[in-house]
């Protein structure tokens, strides 16, 4: 497998993304380069680890994820090279690799300072081209993890919200606002295995009286939660934005009920 | 040839589209994947429609084409794939393949209901990745369509909106405004074949007075029509958005009248 | 190496560059398409030649680079194919090949003239799918770019705005803004070997007092100037966008004094 997925906040309009695409071409002609997204609000580590750690589990074993949302780029800031179990994956140590890895068993750790692996002039703004796309490029040619540098004993590991579960409520909060306005939660699905009547939810003190299967089993312009595909419940309004309809920002708290 | 397409409302933002391409290269790792586009307006089932319709047959034979503007996803609504003389295509069976199919000889239709083909966790919120694509993966492998499922009858079809033809008057109207603000109507180049002074092109009351054979035949910011690239006139504003100076807009009436 | 690089003003909500694409595979199934970007500004032929510029040395040798920037397409101006001592390029005669040609030792210049690497039909307003993308594919498969059509002595040269410099003063200019609000000069980085404190930058009256390695050396939300990865001096905002909080515009006058 010579797979290479990209997750960044450089967004479409510049020459970067490709720039990079053809720094992997240049050193592995047979890579397969997937998008994930490049655009990750500039800078926001945490959705860049979101993004990553809601799909870097769909791509086949022994691809390397990269991910670069690096406002610390050029300074003393670590980059690492991750092994786990199925997957490489590279990028800044400051947390965007951490929701994918908290998923994974590690295997091994290390830093990236071997320049044989490198571009041979590396910028101090655009690591995304001469570090990090040379070394994932190299990875999916066999070049051991341990060639790439010397090993760390661990990683810079986001706080992940965790909910707050009492005996007949749990408490949880808006992680993630997607294309369509639905909103993702941080309440995993399997907390609603008993999904049926007797539960609801509300935001702040607005009762969303339904958990659903899917959007459309309630009227159009309707609120509905249902089990979403990132694996965490999601809020949604059939045929429209929940987003905009019901106000919902990143961070909004959402409380689940057993009446 | 193991290309395939993916057309989609899903836009750039979110992890949804990689997402669906891991899926494919985990079951076949050389499929081609190319995006036709991921911006149709959410739920748009008719502009997913045209897009597919206008871009099919530009690809090479046997090409798989995945349309995924589902706005039922999750419901009872069926997912087909079809079977043309040149191509493929696979989507919900709510009107997006239809304008492309409309063009093609149909070898065979059959509903998705073979789990096998599948992910082995289905969603009921995202088809795209745990259904669509895994579908579209096996079929670059070879498998059978009838191995999919069993077998339908037809699949729905959207209303083309076909002008209206009286002796002088061609009625028509715009059915699509693109990036650079051209309109496409519904008016086929074919008309135009007598191209000459003696046609006019009027938007409600306003005559546009030029049909050229480009773009750049009427001065900066003047109107013109042409035939277009995708089979049909199209109105455009030299060097300008014929949808903003000239105010056109979806279902807008187009009249050629010929004098 | 089968490698085609897309640059084009087509955005992202069309067909059009997937049509592309389903083009070019039809020809050679082998090729790998990068999207360099699609989000030039309409018409905007200078930038699109500077994003070219920026990012075509970063692909490996004998990589087909097309760019579609093309008001006239139809008109009579002239499309061309150009053979460098590492590169192809393929694309309107209008200057949006200029600024990576002049980077490269030209090896020969062909009008694209032969219809036989073209589309069977050939439109007037999409020449990026009818002409320039089947011309690309047939250079990766090999074919002389003599056969392309007759020579050219010559392309057309965009004027590239050199900085003008006097005994202690460098004046340049704004040549890009990008996706973060860094602003790109014309200022070449190696006039920074001897960045130090005794230099200073100024936009219009305004001074900025540093000249840094990196963004985050200096404090959140202050200005910065750094040696940039396009090889030219940028002028950034430390967790912020340069161009809203310094009110920057394409075109802004900028000087560097030694003290």
């Amino acid at each position: 497998v010579h797979v290479i997925t990209l997750t960044t906040d450089f967004g479409a309009q510049d020459w970067f993304v490709g720039t990079m695409k053809g720094v992997v071409l240049g050193i592995n002609p047979c890579a397969t380069i997937v998008d994930i997204t490049h655009e990750i609000p500039t800078g926001d580590i945490r959705t860049g680890a979101l993004a990553l750690g809601a799909s870097f589990r769909f791509f086949p074993k022994g691809t390397v994820h990269v991910a670069v949302v690096d406002p610390g780029v050029g300074s003393a800031r670590t980059a690492i090279a991750v092994q786990t179990k199925n997957y490489f994956f590279v990028g800044p140590d400051n947390g965007v690799l951490s929701f994918a890895l908290a998923g994974e068993k590690i295997k091994a750790v290390h830093r990236l300072e071997n320049k044989k692996f490198f571009l041979k002039e590396v910028s101090h703004t655009f690591h995304g081209r001469d570090i990090f796309s040379p070394v994932a490029a190299h990875l999916t040619r066999g070049v051991p993890i341990r060639k790439l540098g010397p090993p760390e004993k661990g990683y810079v590991k986001l706080h992940w919200p965790a909910p707050k579960q009492t005996d007949r409520v749990i408490q949880g909060e808006i992680i993630y606002l997607d294309h369509f306005g639905n909103a993702i939660t941080n309440l995993p699905n399997h907390l609603l295995t008993r999904v049926d009547a007797t539960r609801s939810l509300s935001i702040g003190r607005k009762t969303l009286c339904s958990i659903k299967a899917f959007y459309q089993a309630v009227p159009k312009g309707k609120p509905v939660a249902v089990p979403g595909s990132a694996g965490f419940l999601e809020i949604a309004v059939n045929d429209d934005s929940a987003a905009k309809v019901l106000r919902l920002k990143l961070g909004s708290v959402v409380t689940m009920t057993v009446r």
